[in-house]
């Protein structure tokens, strides 16, 4: 029986996908990556995903997981492997207000659980652009961060327990509601943000949060981005650390947002070179806008802040968090790039973006940068255009930005993952120690390699 | 030359026990545990730690770390092992306040870090009876927990970077400052709550936070516990979610207080079966004392609180906290006794407490019980006084207590870790596939198993 009769008889004919009716996985969300999935095969339940995995270990055959497809590593791509994908495992099993929990399948968007959240008065907080398609088992294995980092946490913060398949289909029971649970080793922190390499993740409890009854949010415009970090700081002492956002988008992503997305505004009459857009909410009525419009308008006094809009209704403040969460149209509108995902000590952000242009244009001369960041974290995407589609000049660049943030006790991977993109990193970056006993714990979890192969880790030397 | 002879030329002979000199490290806190280190050591440095690992590898000695020795589940009994003692590293590297974090020796006493914080506004908020003796080093293996644990989260909570000897004596270098950092595997949190099974932790990245400005507590009576978990809503939902503590002391708890505590006086006029101790806390002034005040009146006229007194200073508030740190104590007094740590989902509690005598009683018609609850976060410390020092006897009371809580959806082990005293249910209640992955962690880690062997994880059956 061919490999595909057998994923058949597991999950049922229609939910094998071969050939071209694989188009929908053969690339990931940057187009960046192109690969050929031997199958796409859909389970419905834990225990087909068992027996997938049973038979693929006997077969020796390399899976890959992939729920939202929205990653921008590369990390689900599967050139010649069966990829799995949970989209039918989409049911919140279970809501409890009072403990303030969901028991959700791995297919559930995130964007679904927060809106079934909020018919209970909670919020479930992990907030990005692709909120909207990406599922919990993804931002589970990538542990996603996004813009409520600062307030709430990566998704690992928002996760008490977990249900996983192991590589040869055992089941890995994880599922407590419990927020103290030390009993042995933390298997569960282990399995997110392994990127699909130790197992695959089919079913969790996750946290949800009393949702903001009321929220302040504004565009705040500086003459330079050195203060930035005060204003937070300032920020967060005068509302009782209410800030959920802080984030920075320069002069040229306001012109890119304004070039790419129809309808763009500018967010302030006048350019200015460094935009924030920052926001605060609170679950009583706290004042929040008149604390905000204090602190702005004591900067502004100080002329520190030049301009700043507070919104005044929902549809002003979509407005502004639209332009943020443009970000992937905007950087990626122009070929070739670059992304890039650094993160650096927040103190330390301008000067990254003031000494990592000079060191790309000694590399390519002419070529130019993007940047959009978390501030509250530290965390800034960088994309940068080289002049031409040159492997070795594009490998140099990307080199030249990850090492200036490891210079600056930063990152080269702060919250879309490894996958494919950054194996040169990992290998050139991280502790040794490090990625030796990883690959040691991959090699307990999945000794043949079936696993998410030829990611994340890279090989040795 | 001997092992101690090699012990002394790594850390001086000075700083290598033997004999009668061992016997601080000889008993555990609870007095129950008694055993006779081969020798303790103390090295001054990762250095030093790493040079006395890569000699226990040769010799396969087994190595048990300790630092404070305030632990409660014999997780620091050393039988003939090498004991190595971090409390000589016991240095603040760094704290940057900007940057909120600390960066800390294993040795660093929990009360001098939050002291060192004080200094700058911040506070390092673990808060336990032990926090003046226990150390960054075991709170981190064991992932300790504490009052504060409902705003604060437990130790893995407020931690950003490691350092590790590893069994062979090669360090593990996570010292990272950064709060996104996905490069690979979450080495960190599987660091962390390991009770030295995988390495030996030398230094730390602590996160520290803004210290609160403003306190409200009090000591509230109920006539039952059933209400007790819509009391914490309600106040969290008046104060924007300011509790830092909800701690449950029942009327048995009280008594042993004034039986055992000099100077122990009654928290209210009138003898109450209910006796919570609560904490708003906030980093503005936000009017808690009021907040505090209407809600426990609005109970107070519905006659669900029975009485109420808030703290006027902090000598009162200082008093309030005394009664409860004496929890172990007052729980430690009377002999025989079994110690236990588990957890609930929050709105379990009252059954829980409810349930349990009964069945002990059936098994023991003469035991009696003594519990205090971190009800927010439904962890109860149930100590059972059997009518007799059985060891069966104790066995089998202990059982009912963990079988109850596993039947509620809880756990046998929620804060304390596990060492020797919860292998019986780690064996029974774990899920057998987490305890085969676990094993195969700790085979990854330390094939010789000579780290802090026979704790934590069961044999094999």
């Amino acid at each position: 029986m061919s490999i595909v009769q057998s994923l058949s008889e597991i999950v049922g004919p229609s939910h094998v996908l071969t050939g071209a009716d694989c188009a929908r996985w053969a690339s990931d969300w940057t187009g960046g990556y192109q690969a050929q999935p031997l199958a796409v095969v859909r389970p419905a339940s834990r225990d087909e995903v068992s027996a997938i995995l049973r038979l693929a270990s006997q077969h020796r055959l390399p899976v890959v997981p992939v729920s939202g497809n929205t990653g921008l590593v590369g990390g689900g791509l599967a050139d010649g492997a069966v990829m799995l994908s949970v989209e039918r495992m989409n049911r919140i099993r279970d809501i409890r207000p009072d403990a303030r929990i969901a028991t959700v399948e791995a297919g559930v968007v995130v964007a679904a659980l927060d809106a079934a959240a909020e018919e209970h008065g909670l919020t479930f907080p992990l907030s990005f652009g692709a909120a909207g398609s990406a599922m919990i088992g993804g931002v589970l294995s990538t542990n996603a961060g996004g813009a409520n980092v600062l307030r709430y946490g990566n998704t690992r913060d928002l996760c008490l327990g977990l249900e996983v398949v192991l590589a040869d289909g055992r089941v890995l029971d994880l599922m407590t509601a419990l927020h103290k649970n030390n009993s042995g080793l933390d298997l569960r922190n282990l399995m997110i943000g392994a990127e699909g390499q130790l197992g695959i993740i089919t079913a969790a409890v996750m946290k949800l949060h009393p949702r903001p009854v009321q929220q302040a949010t504004a565009m705040v415009a500086m003459s330079s981005l050195d203060r930035a970090p005060d204003l937070l700081n300032a920020l967060q002492d005068a509302s009782g650390g209410a800030v959920v956002a802080f984030e920075f988008m320069p002069r040229s992503f306001i012109e890119g947002h304004l070039a790419v997305i129809p309808d763009a505004r500018e967010p302030f009459d006048a350019p200015h070179p460094v935009n924030l857009l920052v926001e605060m909410a609170a679950t009583r009525d706290s004042g929040l806008s008149d604390v905000m419009e204090q602190v702005l308008s004591d900067w502004m006094e100080r002329e520190e802040v030049t301009d700043a809009v507070i919104a005044q209704n929902e549809a002003q403040r979509r407005e502004m968090w639209a332009r943020r969460e443009a970000a992937a149209e905007i950087a990626f509108h122009r070929k070739p790039f670059i992304d890039t995902d650094i993160a650096v000590p927040l103190n330390r952000v301008a000067d990254y973006l003031r000494d990592i242009e000079p060191l790309l244009r000694a590399i390519d001369p002419d070529c130019s940068g993007l940047s959009v960041a978390h501030l509250g974290d530290g965390n800034i995407h960088y994309t940068c255009f080289p002049s031409r589609d040159d492997r070795q000049l594009k490998s140099a660049l990307r080199a030249q930005i990850d090492q200036l943030a490891i210079e600056m006790g930063g990152t080269f991977s702060a919250e879309h993952g490894v996958g494919l993109s950054k194996l040169a990193p990992m290998a050139r970056f991280k502790d040794p120690v490090a990625l030796e006993m990883m690959r040691a714990v991959k090699q307990a979890f999945d000794p043949l390699g079936i696993l998410n192969p030829g990611k994340t880790l890279p090989a040795r030397n």
